[in-house]
Parts: structure tokens; C-alpha cells; sequence
């Protein structure tokens, strides 16, 4: 085993750190690593955080962080930043906060970018989260800005997706609309002293009644991060969720769904990294052709395509 | 050629219709067309119009309609809702009140929901403005809900991108972080009899300070979308944006990097549907070795590549 993934699963942290910005980098190298520790994932709860900028889910996430704490949890942290595509960089923000638990050996916190549309957001952050899993953290907190498809598909690797609400600024037309209400296993409405919290966390509850035959219920509780208030709530109800799968079929059948999800992920990078190769080589004439209409997309794809997949597949 | 891409070239709008809906459905049969058309593409005006939910984007639509119709200029219309990973549907809400210009058929008008992950939405949703140009519309709007990724794709593959900002309810914040601030071409600060309007406006233009060595420098309108204010200033700031790229190598590199998103996408829906055929054969039993860290999905991946990729590329 490669030295750096045997200091990883031995706990320390700057070698976790170099671990995941490997992973960052993607590649065969970051394959290879992946491949050596995946045998010592499956063991974290791994729990997404994800609802409207301003939510307040940083926040949450560090009352979280010290709720876990305090029960003798070592607690690993992803917070994943929605990519620029001029930067490409992370923004930290309001993450900043989360520092109170920078001295903390018992917490590892991480702030990843995008790698790109390649590997994508959600690779390397489910990725991230395995490693965190197999170094032993015993809880991966993944949070996210829940507004675009990628973000949707970061939080579905999460065993709990907890989606975090505040009253007014139209929040929840965005949130539905960007399909999370569905996947949400428990419900905060976050900033309860605020104007319109009972409101929003009634209407959760009748959009719930609305999706039939679920073996789950999603819970809905208020809270004020901030404050502290209603963190013992949201802890309880997501261990409940912990037993729910545990105890159900739809656990294995969520674990199956997340180890296919990862399969198609490195999949895809795979044939992706073969096709840039192909085509970045003889684009430049091409383009032109397509944009004087002497050829199409279509016909230029698919002779890539022919060249790069195996006929026998 | 096809018969159906035949009627729409024509001008038949329920032709236009089926085709969208076939390019919607995706696969070959939808490539076959797209190639059939592709040539008489490239002489309408793509404009993206984007913004956070509630910015009054519809209404501002259909006020550049009117505009577009008044001086002699046929339109289409693509609005684009963010997926819903469960109902895979198109929620209309305000865009029905586009429905002023139904019964014009100079205007058509297109709501598009998703088509999943294997084509993604900017992949339809730029065919479908593919397919409106080569229909001979002037001026082809896409409307989308700026606030992820995969709305940043849609809205790329625009010539012009007009951003829609409203004062209040953080908007700003949200709006830079998913990188939309650095891609608009025009600005638009609606709702301009609200508090803060100025203050916005001011803001954004400080903010375009700070982006130096743009040859373009986008300008922004207050404007009333509601009560029709504005709207001459727009619709003369987005002509003068066309005739910039009309005139400088700005205009031809936009072009050849929207044609390799093109071709990248075509590659990119191919090699899924391969990848897709060769794994679905076999996963439900290597899910489980998985599952029980018999095997892991990198060792599985490659396995199956080695199969997939033409050992020749």
C-alpha cells in the first residue's frame, strides 16, 4: 500500500489533507489510492447539509460538529463550494466560523472546489467523503449549497440528507425547484425566531403528505442555530434515520444505489480522459469546419466516438 | 431528409414542436435530425436571460417579445426549469403569462424541462435553440433560473447573456457564487422602484471594475419589466453587444468554443449510452460484491473500460 494512504488510515490529518487534494487532481494516481482504501469505507454516517445561501447551514454544521463531539464522536467535514467557471476556486465565507474546531484532533474540516466538469463536483466530493470514512471519523458532515443538479447529486451520496429552511426570500420556490425537497430525509427551519417559521415548516408538512407510501417520514423541526436552540431535535431524528436504514430494505437498496453511482462516476472519467485525448488534437481545423457549416457536431462526434469506443462493446 | 425536420425548416410550428420533443427524447434518432439541420443554423441572435427565481424574468421576456415583434423580428422562446431528479417535469408557473403571445405566430414559445443526466439540460435545451434558429427565428431567447452549474452551461451557449438582478434578498451573494456575474453581457437591475435598486446597479458596476481587460463592457439598466420601463435600453444595449461581436475576434472565438461545447456534449451523451449498455449486463451482482468490500468500484471500472475503450485510441 501506498505510504501516504497507510499514514491516512493511521489518522494524520496533514496526510489526509494531501490524500484529498490528490483526489482533487483526479487521475490514475487518485484512482489508484481510492482503490486501496475502499475496503475500509461504509463505517461513517455520512449525513448532507444542504438548503438556500443564508440558510445558516455552516452555522448548523458546527453546532453539529459539537453536539457529535461531546458524545465522544470524531466528526469528519466536507464543504463544498458550487465552482465558478472563471475561478474554479472555493469560497470560504461564512465556513470560517467552523474554525472554533480547528484545534480539535478530533475533527477534520475541508473545503473543496469543483474539479471541473470532467470529474465533476460530485466525484471528487463523494470521494473526499469515503476517505473520511475509511480514516475512521465516525460521523462526514457534506455540506452544500442545495440550488443546481451537481449539488443535488453531491447530497445523494450522503446517507441522511438533511435540507435546512429559513422564512422568506422566496426559499422554498428555489428549493423545490431544484428537486431537494424530494430527496430530504429531515427537515430544519432554520432562524425559528424570525417571522414565518411556523408557516414554512407547515407547509414542509403538507408537501410531505403529498408524496404517498413513504416508509419514512421526513421530521420537520425548528431551530436557531445560532442560538443553539432545537440541535438535540435535529441530532435525534437524524440517528432515527441512522436505525430506519439500518433496519429497512431501503438501507442496502440506498448503499447499492450510492456503489453504482460511484462505478458510472469513475466510468465516465475514464472515457472522458481517453476521448480530451483524442480530440484535443485535432479540434482547431474542425471547429473552423463546423463554424463555415462545411461539416456538423454530429457527424464530427461521431467518427471520434467510432475511433475511441471498442466495436465489440 | 426527414420529413418532420423538412416541415419545421418550413416554418410549421406544430412540426417545431415535435422536433423539440425528439430532441427532448435524445438518442439517435434525435442526432440524425440535428445533423439534417445543423447547416442552416448560425443567423439568429441567442439570447440568454438569466437570474435568481422571483428577479421578474418572465415578465421581462415577454416584454422583449413585444419589443422584438414591434420592429419586425420573429422570436423563440425556450424557458428552462431547473430538473426535479424525481418528477423529471417542467413546472410553468409564471411563464404562463408568455401566453400574451400565443396566438402571434411570429413568436414560439418552448418550456423544457430536464432530459436527466445522461444528456443534461444544456444539451437539449441548446438543441432546442439550435433547432429555432434553423427555423428562422431572429431572435431566440432561453430564460433560466441562474443559480447552479448546469444553468451556467445552458446560459453559455448563448451570443448575448442578460442578467436579471432585484434589489434585495441577497441576491448578489448567490448570484456570484454560482459564477453567472463573470458570463453576463448585459445587466438588468428590475424592479427599479424598489429600495436599493440604485445601490444594486452601483454595486454591480463596481464589481465590473474589478474584472479588468474587458473589451466589452457590460452595461446596466434599471428597469420596470412590469410597467414596460427600460426596456428600449435593453433591447439597444443587447443589439449593441451583437454588432461588437460581429465585429471583433471576440465574436468568433465565442462561436468556436459554443461548437466544441457542442461536439463535447454529443461525445459525451455517445459514451454514456455505451457505458450505460455494457454495465447495466452486469451490475446487479457486482453491486453487492461491492457492497460487502469483496471488490471495489475502481477495480470494477476499469475492468469494464478495458472492455468499452478501442485498445487502438
Amino acid at each position: 500500500m501506498d505510504a501516504l494512504a497507510e499514514r491516512a488510515l493511521a489518522g494524520d490529518p496533514r496526510s489526509i489533507a494531501r490524500f484529498i487534494s490528490v483526489i482533487e487532481r483526479g487521475g490514475t494516481a487518485s484512482s489508484e489510492l481510492m482503490r486501496q482504501i475502499y475496503h475500509r469505507t461504509g463505517n461513517a454516517h455520512t449525513i448532507g447539509i444542504t438548503g438556500s445561501p443564508g440558510a445558516g447551514k455552516s452555522t448548523l454544521v458546527s453546532r453539529l460538529i459539537a453536539s457529535y463531539r461531546e458524545s465522544g464522536k470524531t466528526v469528519g467535514v466536507i464543504a463544498v463550494d458550487p465552482s465558478s467557471p472563471f475561478t474554479g476556486g472555493a469560497v470560504l465565507g461564512d465556513r470560517l466560523r467552523m474554525q472554533d474546531h480547528a484545534l480539535d484532533d478530533g475533527v477534520f474540516i475541508r473545503s473543496m472546489g469543483s474539479r471541473g466538469n470532467l470529474g465533476g463536483l460530485s466525484g471528487a466530493t463523494h470521494e473526499a467523503a469515503l476517505v473520511l470514512d475509511a480514516c475512521g471519523y465516525d460521523v462526514v458532515l457534506i455540506e452544500t449549497v442545495g440550488v443546481g443538479q451537481s449539488e443535488v447529486d453531491v447530497i445523494k451520496a450522503s446517507d441522511t440528507v438533511c435540507l435546512v429552511l429559513v422564512p422568506g426570500a422566496g426559499d422554498d420556490v428555489q428549493v423545490m425547484k431544484a428537486g431537494i425537497m424530494e430527496i430530504a430525509d429531515v427537515f430544519v427551519v432554520n432562524k425559528s425566531d424570525r417571522d414565518g417559521a411556523e408557516k414554512v415548516a407547515l407547509d414542509v408538512k403538507v408537501m410531505l403528505d403529498l408524496i404517498a407510501n413513504r416508509k419514512w417520514r421526513p421530521p420537520v423541526s425548528l431551530a436557531s442555530a445560532r442560538d443553539g436552540a432545537g440541535i438535540d431535535e435535529i441530532t435525534a431524528n437524524i440517528a432515527r434515520h441512522r436505525d430506519h436504514l439500518a433496519e429497512t430494505e431501503e438501507g442496502r437498496s440506498r448503499r447499492l444505489s450510492k456503489i453504482k453511482n460511484e462505478v458510472e462516476e469513475i466510468l465516465r472519467r475514464g472515457v472522458f480522459s481517453r476521448i480530451e485525448k483524442a480530440w484535443t488534437f485535432e479540434q482547431t481545423d474542425v471547429l473552423a469546419d463546423i463554424d463555415r457549416r462545411a461539416t456538423d457536431p454530429y457527424t464530427v462526434a461521431s467518427g471520434l466516438l467510432g475511433r475511441v469506443i471498442s466495436p465489440d462493446s
